[in-house]
């Protein structure tokens, strides 16, 4: 049967999602854990390779295995077995063809910028603080310009190796919750990078240092040098992915 | 001159506030860094020593230092030093002789309990989980019982060693945010584990197990084995200390 997993990580010590030779990953952990419990050669699919250091609510994979487990309860039986680090919130059956990259999907990914004098060490791993006043009204107001279907070559890493970079963004908002500012995102697919540097550019218009309406400008260059820098990996949760 | 300091820390890391043998504390850390960037022997005195795994986000510590450097510019100066996980929020000058042990003050100290299925990653170290359904209302009655001056030796560790276990809460309050349940207690001080074996207690309120009228005769009995179990370190902060 297929299995699907919902899985929360805290991504801090973690080298992000794909197996890769300078590090331990998610990936990795999730295969060895199911394959020991399995006994048999596990191997999951993600349906979002998060980078080093960012964090999860509910990432997906599947995987495919040779079991008459009731699927609902491997989640449970997971759990017992993975660092604290990783939860698998979820874990269900689905068709032997259902495939995370070939199912339409929303993916809600999370900024949370900590806007204080000073750090604060309960929140550090979670959030990326900025000490600076930020004009919270300009940057939603540029936020609206990221929405919709564009080419965003413009806010996607160099090394990303695609055949499109056309995304359809649903949603961009920005939110202050206290004395944090939240930068929500919701599209159909995001390229490497990308929400980072959606956020590192919409630092700069929270500083004054770019016009909300330049985005637009910015968008049409399909030019990496033009948008703001990364924003730092810890600020960053994929919320959930919702398949439509 | 005397230095007061507020200090913010991530207590995972750390055997507690105070020195001791087995293990590094947040007490040894401030020292060692004053101590280098004064090139003077430096030892704070913290107004609480909090337990090991116990957050804060406003502990006090004073020290004595003959400096001519601007008070306030000192937090700035030790942040630089100290590692992430402890973050100097204020400093300022005090009268040579203010003692934080010698001054009335209100401590508020934050319980933070995950009441979810699963284990949420991001929190794991902040909140304590707890994946049962817990009798909010319930709790919140028993809490008013923990409310004005009581004999709390029911709710302290059996090591403790104090003159008096009479102690003031002013409030004890329960309160759900989003999935979260948070108890607050805010008193003029507290003993050894005693926030932490007052929401152990509240747990058991919450679950049926113990009524909360029953409380009264809890603190009566100024027996530690009439009470809850001790809830875990990591849900616990103490959110500030106000001197009045």
């Amino acid at each position: 049967m297929r299995v699907k997993l919902t899985v929360a990580y805290d991504g801090t010590a973690y080298h992000g999602w794909q197996v890769q030779p300078n590090g331990i990953t998610i990936e990795e952990v999730l295969n060895k854990e199911l394959t020991e419990f399995f006994e048999q050669d596990i191997k999951v699919l993600g349906a979002s390779r998060t980078d080093s250091g960012v964090h999860s609510l509910g990432n997906v994979a599947i995987f495919d295995v040779d079991s008459c487990m009731e699927p609902t309860r491997i989640s449970y039986a997971l759990n017992t077995r993975l660092p604290k680090d990783i939860v698998v919130v979820d874990s269900c059956k689905v068709d032997d063809d259902w495939h995370p990259h070939f199912v339409d999907s929303l993916k809600t990914y999370k900024y949370r910028i900590l806007n204080t004098t000073f750090e604060d060490p309960i929140r550090r791993l979670y959030t990326y603080h900025y000490h600076y006043d930020l004009d919270i009204e300009a940057m939603l107001r540029a936020a609206k310009y990221f929405e919709g279907t564009h080419d965003f070559r413009s806010f996607c890493s160099v090394k990303a190796q695609v055949n499109t970079f056309t995304r359809t963004l649903k949603e961009v908002s920005v939110n202050r919750q206290d004395d944090e500012i939240v930068v929500k995102c919701t599209g159909d697919g995001f390229l490497y990078n990308m929400v980072r540097i959606i956020v590192g550019t919409l630092i700069k218009v929270g500083e004054g240092n770019i016009k909300p309406e330049e985005i637009e400008g910015i968008i049409e260059a399909k030019d990496r040098a033009c948008a703001g820098p990364t924003a730092p990996p810890c600020g960053l949760t994929l919320v959930k992915i919702d398949y439509i």
